[in-house]
């Protein structure tokens, strides 16, 4: 398996394009394309929150019909959330739009949005979008690249990657982008993120895929502990490999899982790290436990814990907040038994072993926590599963951005 | 009934003494002691964390044991959390010294901690505090309001109030004195508070107008989303004020609940209104709710949402925030059936309703949300149950206060 220096448009048979459309902001990247050139199986994963926006309600359909879409479009400007039936026709409108323009089935059209809630997307600057979308779309790495940068709205870099397998003597290449950077949070699939793989892939061994990976990638980090309105991830599989058809238990299956998971941690990482403010990505690693889905629980809720994550934006080695964290996950363990560490590029510190404080070198500590990435190992010395969940620091820059994030 | 300018010592019969220990800084107020004349009844609520303090564990023992105390000895310092066999040693020490100077019994010594968690108390700047506690103790307001605020860490103003009542023809007093103000989240009892009453009334009455007053107040309230290792609510009742003894299910119950719930509540708002960095107190009432429990839950997931936070922080009317918060508590509900608006002395200004947003002046609402106390209301159009929770925005000033906390 290989790392590419590439994105959307790497498996064959797939071309992007970006625009600056005004739906919100003037002068920046706001709408973004993704097109198949034959029709691809899909898979969704969407946002657990009652409150949908109008296009999760849409890609639902779209997901569970068994229709077979060829494009994705996007805007970052305005979450089309909160508008009732007057946001469901800006979807049926904007399907239709793009269908017009690219000569697909309406119907096989995917919707992402995000941006403010509560404000209904004007129809002729999304319409000009669509049109500006279609005419420059191309495979070039700069559409590629400009997609990326086209969801992004508090992020302050483009999350994009590709990957590259061999699955029955075929190259299968898996490519995607996606956008964080608030309202994130690990209960549910948690913001934007569209995948193409030009695999060739039945529509439940795609689903299951998904549905596998997101629980150890983009479930596993949060920046706020809000859950999004607009949370999606799409994989688009066009099949144009050429590989034998993938089904869920053979082996070539476990090769496809395996590249997409490189793809998505490598993506939901890069999320957490630029959560909005962020200074440092904090990785929490439960180890020790009795089950992943308790060392999941437990890692959550440190990574959740703002007392956690403004001692880290202090280089502050404050443990008591770590283990304080995770006694109120709400899952049962001795803390007699728990060690607990802070670990960066610069060195180990142990700093709780049986129950006991261990004294520390301060200074040292600190060197460790004003690294770039921290981790926080937790041992329970309870059983052989684990866990890792990926967060950030909590940091002046997050009040300033959210306190005058609408106006 | 009646609020009363005191705290306290108000209710017949107990005395309070502050004193500057310096367990963990110096000259402060770190120390406080809480005096009965005679043995109390005592109702106790504690911390759900898995992760308990060692006077959590010992006062849990001395309020399930009958044992009537007569003392409590608080200390704002240190949070002897994660301590071991030497933390709970420490309480044994703690208790035997205070018995010692009161002339009381050893098993009738309550003790409060807080302050950095996984440090060890020392004994002899905490044996010199009990001292002095010893001898300065009375029911003057000095007192009263000294212990007040020896029990503060990053509190900016004390938390204190008595109500008096009348229970078969005599006065009953209850006085109280509680602290925030990080670490502060509903899920559990939150905090430290200490309430007198001069009320003659059963164990088991104590106990159960205590555990059903918290779930309406220190439950309701939540600063950061994280639940201490040594929250604390006591109330002693040492039956001087020689009314006929009250017990469950009477009227008697009933009018000291009610005073009780005057107290209690005003305690609860004013530990939100003083959590870290705040300049508003946030009050969420849901209305129109199927259950309280319902009603509960949603109220509480707006109140924790970081990003609802910092829109208050901000005075932005972004009630996308506040919705979408609603949405991920985990309680469903229809969102189309919605009406939501914020309040403060100012005024009101309705935002969404029937699943719409509603046009409103922006610096109208702008007004409303620059007020130190502001209202989200919520009404569910689904029942008749509802249910109020408070804390406050989330500012730079909680980033200032935690970054650098321990240190």
């Amino acid at each position: 398996m290989k790392i590419l220096n590439d994105g959307i448009t790497a498996p064959v048979g797939f071309e992007a394009a970006y625009t600056c459309a005004g739906i919100k902001y003037e002068n920046r990247p706001d709408m973004a394309l993704i097109y198949s050139d034959v029709p691809c199986e899909v898979a969704g994963v969407f946002t657990k929150n009652i409150v949908k926006a109008a296009p999760v309600v849409w890609d639902m359909d779209v997901v569970a019909s068994g229709i077979k879409p060829q494009a994705v479009v996007v805007n970052s400007g305005i979450a089309n959330a909160c508008t009732g039936e007057p946001g469901m026709e800006c979807c049926k409108m904007t399907a239709q739009c793009v269908a017009g323009h690219l000569n697909i089935d309406k119907n096989g059209v995917l919707i992402g949005s995000t941006g403010v809630i509560g404000m209904h997307i004007p129809v002729d600057k999304l319409k000009a979008g669509i049109a500006g979308l279609a005419e420059s779309k191309s495979s070039s790495r700069l559409c590629a690249q400009g997609a990326a940068r086209a969801i992004m709205t508090t992020d302050t870099y483009e999350k994009e990657l590709a990957v590259e397998t061999i699955i029955s003597g075929k190259t299968v290449k898996i490519g995607g982008i996606a956008k964080g950077s608030g309202m994130i949070h690990p209960d549910m699939c948690t913001m934007l993120a569209f995948i193409t793989t030009d695999a060739n892939i039945s529509k439940s061994a795609l689903q299951s895929a998904l549905i596998a990976d997101t629980e150890s990638t983009f479930n596993m980090i949060s920046v706020d502990g809000d859950t999004s309105t607009n949370d999606t991830v799409l994989l688009l599989a066009n099949g144009r490999a050429g590989n034998d058809r993938i089904e869920v238990g053979t082996e070539d299956y476990d090769t496809f899982c395996e590249a997409l998971n490189v793809l998505t941690k490598t993506m939901a990482k890069g999320i957490a790290a630029d959560g909005e403010g962020a200074t440092a990505l904090l990785e929490v690693t439960v180890i020790g436990a009795p089950s992943v889905e308790q060392a999941r629980v437990i890692a959550k809720s440190v990574i959740t814990s703002n007392l956690t994550k403004t001692a880290i934006a202090g280089h502050d080695a404050n443990w008591g907040r770590v283990l304080c964290a995770m006694g109120y996950s709400g899952e049962a363990f001795d803390p007699d038994k728990v060690t607990l560490s802070f670990k960066s590029g610069v060195g180990e510190v142990v700093v709780f072993k049986n129950g006991l404080p261990v004294e520390f070198d301060e200074d040292f500590a600190t060197g460790i926590l004003s690294e770039s990435m921290v981790t926080i190992f937790a041992n329970l010395n309870a059983g052989d599963a684990q866990a890792t969940a990926w967060g950030c620091d909590l940091t002046h820059g997050y009040i300033s951005i959210n306190a005058d994030y609408r106006s």
